[in-house]
């Protein structure tokens, strides 16, 4: 098997085609990591979330780390690591950016009514506002393994 | 959709019939998340890896998140959080569980050898030694989603 580095390019192709990532915070210098659904737009991640943890610890630390990958099996897979930062979207000062999101996220959007129905079920409040958040792209690489690499044979 | 929290049981099965997670690490509170191959035992997991960045920062500072899920739709999932606490295998002090590592990641041990072996070709040093790790699990969390969850029909 070969590892190696992605291009640019190639980077940003994965992240357009994929949906899923897995979100890393850190609070007192522990880490957490969470799945997320996001639309990748111009070098931002966005984001339809319920209040919780990822988003208290963000909002104290904005730095996060999104990394995203296609595993077919052990020896084929790619991966890419984005370094960035942490974006409320609130209203008034971020209408548009929402509406961006809104639009991007629409069938995710929907999706997430049950899942805030059930919170707020839970919870006992009457309403349970979702948040919009955007994760601004400040780094990124990414590594492909190939089981016939061209440099190991 | 509902989402419901995993028992603990529910938790451990979903760790012990995986093999592939994403590990998070964090140095000056920015978080770096990969995806790692393990072997789960006894509230261990067992990892073999290269030196690279998730190494030096767990040694560092060991607190680590190590994210596990089966995704089949976005209604549809389980996911389990676990935060851990960073070990390393040295010789001679932990020879016993570095033999339990190897014989853990036997399969994955022989589909390190190329990647190593790649690593050496492009660093020019002779030897890459490969670092056994594991992770003590210190607590864990787990949700599971699904599409006809019967506290919301």
């Amino acid at each position: 098997m070969a590892v190696n580095e992605l291009t640019e390019k190639e980077c940003g192709d994965l992240l357009e085609r994929t949906s899923i990532g897995r979100l890393g915070c850190a609070h007192d210098n522990q880490p957490y990591v969470v799945p997320i659904y996001f639309a990748y737009e111009r070098d931002y991640f966005y984001v339809l979330s319920t209040i919780g943890q990822k988003i208290e610890w963000m909002r104290a630390n904005p730095k996060v780390c999104l990394q995203v990958d296609e595993i077919a099996n052990e020896s084929e897979w790619v991966s890419v690591i984005v370094n960035g930062h942490y974006q409320e979207l609130p209203e008034p000062q971020y209408t548009e950016e929402r509406a961006r999101a809104r639009k991007l996220l629409e069938k995710r959007y929907r999706w997430w009514q049950n899942p805030l129905g059930e919170r707020q079920l839970k919870s006992g409040t009457d309403l349970i506002v979702p948040t919009f958040f955007r994760i601004q792209r400040v780094s990124m690489t990414g590594l492909r393994g190939t089981a016939e690499g061209k440099e190991w044979k």
